[in-house]
C-alpha cells in the first residue's frame, strides 16, 4: 500500500526543471501504474511543449491530464465510448484545456473514464479499468467516472488531472485514491468543448495533491483568483450532517472520519451537528428521473438508435430512463430543485463548511463490479453508495473539496468539506487549514 | 376616432397638482372608455395614498394600474381567470408593484387581461372585453393580453399600465391603441410575484403615452438608469428585416410602415433591407410545441384536473398541447433556441436596432373573434397573426418598442423597434429619436 501522504508534492515554483519533472511524469505515465489510465498519449508533443515553455508563466511546463471527454484540436473526443472512437476531429481545444494550456500546462495525455461520465464506479469495458493506486495486491476500482484522471495524478504522472463532475466524478476517485477533488460551483468554470453528462449538474475541475494546488488548478479553470485567506480553523463555524450522510459509513470510513472531527475540534474548530430534513426530499424530487437521465437522453438519443448495440449495458440502462420523462416533470424538477436548495441554504447560512466523509466505503475490488451481468446488481449497489454523498452538492448547485483523512496502513478515505452555490472560497479555505490539521 | 397624438401628455415633473391628477384619472377610469379595463378599482387607497406621496418621489402621485397577473398585497391573484377569482390574498406585493410605489406610483386598479394572458386578441369571457380608444363607433378588440392595461393607459387613466408581454403582449395592444409599450430585455426586470406563463419568455414590462415615459417606468422597474444617449438619427444604422416582418401586411399598414420609413430616411436614417433566413426554422423549433405550452401545462396541470371546466375553452386548448411533450423536446427546444439566437445575432450585430411594423394588421371588431366556438378559427387566425412579429423578439430574448406611426384618421399603427437581448439602451435611444422625427 503506497502512503501517498510521503510522497505527496506539489508544483514547482520556477520552470528551471520542467524537462527533469517531464520525463519523470512520462516515465510514470509509462509504469504499470498506469496502465489502463490512457486512451491516448501524446508524449512526443508534450516534450516539444516543454522546450518552448515559458518558465515564468503559472504552470512552466508542467505536466496535466485531460479526461477523455474534452476536445483537444485535431483529435476525436470518444468520452470513454467506442461508438465515438473515430468521431471527427475536434476543430479548438475545449476552453479548459486551453486555459490549462495558456498558463503554461503541458498536455500529456486523455485519460480513461467511465464511457459518456455515467457511475462514479471506473470500470470502463472498452478501455480496461485502471486500478487504484492505494493497493498492488487486489486490485480495486479507481472510482470515476474520472478514473484515469485520479490515477494520473495519484501515480505522480500529472499534476493536474482535468475532469469533471455531475454527481462525483472528481470527488469519489479522489476520495479512493488519497487526492484532492475540487468541485467547484459549476458556473465558475466553462463547460464550452466538453462533451456533456448533464447540461444542469455538469461542472469541469480537476484533481490533485494537495488543496494548495487545487487552488492553483481552479483559479487557471475559473480564469478569476480565489481569495481564501489565511486564518486558524477556531475562526470558522463547521457544520456535520447527522442524516444521510453518516448512513451506512464502513467502519474504516467511520473510524478516520471520527478522527478527523477530534483532530479539527483540537485545534479549536467549532463543529456543531445538524439536520438536514430536506435530503428526504430527494428521492421524490428526483423520482420521474431526475437530470442526468433526461439530459444525457436528448444528447444521446439519436446516437443510441445508430449505435446503441456499441454501449456499455449498464450506461445504455441509465440514459433510457430519460425516454419517457415529459417536458412538464422536467420544468416541475427545475422547480423543485430551486426551492429545495433556498430551503438548505437557509440552514447552511450560519456555516463556513459543512464536513462530511466524501463517500462511506473504501474502493472494492474491480472483480465485484466487472463487466457482465451477474455483477450488475453488485455494480449499482456500489454506485448507489459512491454517489450517495457526493450528488447531493450536485443538486445542491454548490461547492466541495474531497480531501485524504486517512493514516498509512488505511485504505484512502476522503474528507468532504462543502457548502452552497458560490461558496468556493471560504471552502477552500477550510480546506487550507484542515489540510494542514490533518499533516500535523 | 380619438387622435392620440393631440392628447399626449406624459409624467408631471412634480407632485404640486397629485391630487387634480388623481381625481382626473379616477374620473376617467370611471367613464364608459374605461368599461371592462379593470377587475378591481382601488380609488379610496389612491385617494389615501395620494394625499401621502412624496412630492419629489419620481412619480410623485401619478396613478398606474397593474395587470390582474400580479400579486398585491391583501387581494387575490386571479389572473383573468374565473376558477382563481377567489384564491387565497397574496402576502406581498409583487416586486414591480412594490417598485412602482416606492417611486411614489398611485395603484388605482387591476387590469382586466386574456385570461392567464394567453393570446394577443385580448377577449375575456369572464370579465368582458375592454373596447379599443380608436373607434367608438364599432368595438374593436383591444389587444392583448395586457388588453385592461393599455385602455387603462390610452385614455388617460393611467400613466403606467404595468403589464407582462410573453409573445406580444404589451407591443400588440400597445399598436392597436396608438401607444407605447416597451418590452425589455426579460432578465432586465425582476418577475417576483407575477403569475408566469411562460417562465422563459415572459417579461414584466409596461405600457405608457411616450417614448420618454417608457424609459422613465423602464427604468423604475428595472432598478437602472438607462443611458440612451441623444444623438441624431443620421448616426444609427437601422435594418428592415424583409421576410416574415412584411408578409401579409393590411393595406393601411403597408402605407404607415412606409411612410414612416421614408421619414426617417429623410431625417438622415441610414436603413439597410435584410434577409433573417433562420426565421424559417422556428416551425421546426418549435414543432414539439414551444415554451409557453410546456411551461403552462407544468403550472396549469393540477388547476386544469380541479377546475379545467372553468376555464376559457379557447385557453384550456393552448395549454393542454404542453401536456404530451417529452422532456428531450423541451431540452432539444432549449438548445436549439440557443444556437438560433447566435446564428441572428451575428446578422443583427453591425445594426443598432431593426424597424419592423409591430403587427399586420389593424383591430379588427370585437364581434368577428368574441367567444363563441363558431368563431375560433377567425380567433386563432387573427391572434396568430397578431403573435407573429413580436413573439419573434421573445424567442430571440430581445428587446423591443411598439411605438405608434400612423396619422389622424387611421387606425392606429405600431412601429417595432427591435435588437437582441441587452440592447435595450440602444433601441431606446432610436425610439426617442424616431419618435420625434414622426410627430414633426
Amino acid at each position: 500500500m503506497n502512503d501517498l501522504h510521503a510522497t505527496r508534492f506539489t508544483l514547482l515554483a520556477g520552470g528551471s526543471d520542467a524537462r527533469t519533472e517531464m520525463e519523470r511524469a512520462i516515465a510514470l505515465s509509462e509504469s504499470s501504474a498506469c496502465a489502463h489510465v490512457f486512451t491516448r498519449t501524446m508524449f512526443d508533443e508534450a516534450r516539444a511543449a516543454v522546450a518552448e515553455s515559458a518558465p515564468e508563466s503559472r504552470l512552466a511546463g508542467l505536466a496535466f491530464t485531460s479526461k477523455d471527454l474534452f476536445d483537444v484540436a485535431g483529435q476525436p473526443t470518444p468520452a470513454g465510448s467506442a461508438v465515438l472512437a473515430h468521431a471527427p476531429a475536434a476543430q479548438v481545444d475545449s476552453l479548459a484545456v486551453a486555459r490549462l494550456r495558456a498558463a503554461g500546462g503541458v498536455l500529456t495525455g486523455r485519460t480513461n473514464m467511465t464511457e459518456f461520465a455515467f457511475s462514479g464506479v471506473g470500470v470502463n469495458p472498452h478501455y480496461g479499468t485502471p486500478a487504484n493506486v492505494s493497493d498492488t495486491a487486489t486490485p480495486r476500482i479507481p472510482g470515476g467516472s474520472s478514473s484515469g484522471a485520479a490515477i494520473s495524478v495519484a501515480s505522480g504522472a500529472a499534476f493536474i488531472g482535468l475532469g469533471s463532475d455531475t454527481g462525483g466524478s472528481i470527488r469519489i476517485p479522489a476520495a479512493l485514491n488519497g487526492i484532492v477533488g475540487f468541485k467547484n460551483t459549476a458556473r465558475l468554470t466553462p463547460a464550452d468543448g466538453a462533451l456533456p453528462l448533464s447540461t444542469t449538474l455538469d461542472t469541469v475541475c480537476a484533481m490533485t495533491r494537495s488543496v494548495r494546488d487545487a487552488v492553483t488548478a481552479h483559479e487557471i479553470l475559473s480564469a478569476r483568483q480565489v481569495t481564501p485567506g489565511s486564518v486558524p480553523l477556531s475562526t470558522y463555524r463547521l457544520a456535520v450532517v447527522k442524516n444521510v450522510f453518516l448512513d451506512d459509513l464502513e467502519p474504516v470510513v467511520a473510524t478516520a472520519f471520527e478522527r478527523t472531527l477530534a483532530t479539527l475540534r483540537a485545534t479549536g474548530a467549532r463543529i456543531q451537528e445538524i439536520e438536514l430534513p430536506e435530503l428526504a426530499d430527494l428521492q421524490v424530487i428526483n423520482a420521474t428521473g431526475g437530470f442526468s437521465a433526461a439530459e444525457s437522453y436528448a444528447w444521446h438519443r439519436l446516437l443510441l438508435e445508430r449505435s446503441g448495440a456499441g454501449y456499455d449495458p449498464r450506461v445504455v440502462q441509465r440514459i433510457l430512463r430519460g425516454a419517457g420523462m415529459k417536458a412538464h416533470e422536467y420544468i416541475d424538477l427545475i422547480h423543485a430543485r430551486r426551492d429545495w436548495i433556498a430551503r438548505i441554504e437557509k440552514t447552511l447560512a450560519p456555516f463556513d463548511a459543512v464536513v462530511s466523509p466524501t463517500v462511506p466505503i473504501t474502493a472494492p475490488s474491480i472483480a465485484s463490479v466487472a463487466p457482465g451481468a451477474e455483477r450488475d446488481d453488485e455494480f449499482f449497489r456500489v454506485n448507489a453508495l459512491l454517489l450517495r454523498n457526493p450528488s447531493i452538492v450536485n443538486m445542491l448547485d454548490g461547492c466541495a473539496i474531497s480531501l485524504p483523512c486517512h493514516t498509512a496502513g488505511e485504505l484512502p478515505v476522503g474528507l468532504m468539506l462543502w457548502h452552497a452555490a458560490m461558496h468556493d472560497d471560504a471552502v477552500l479555505a477550510v480546506a487550507l487549514q484542515a489540510e494542514r490539521a490533518l499533516q500535523k
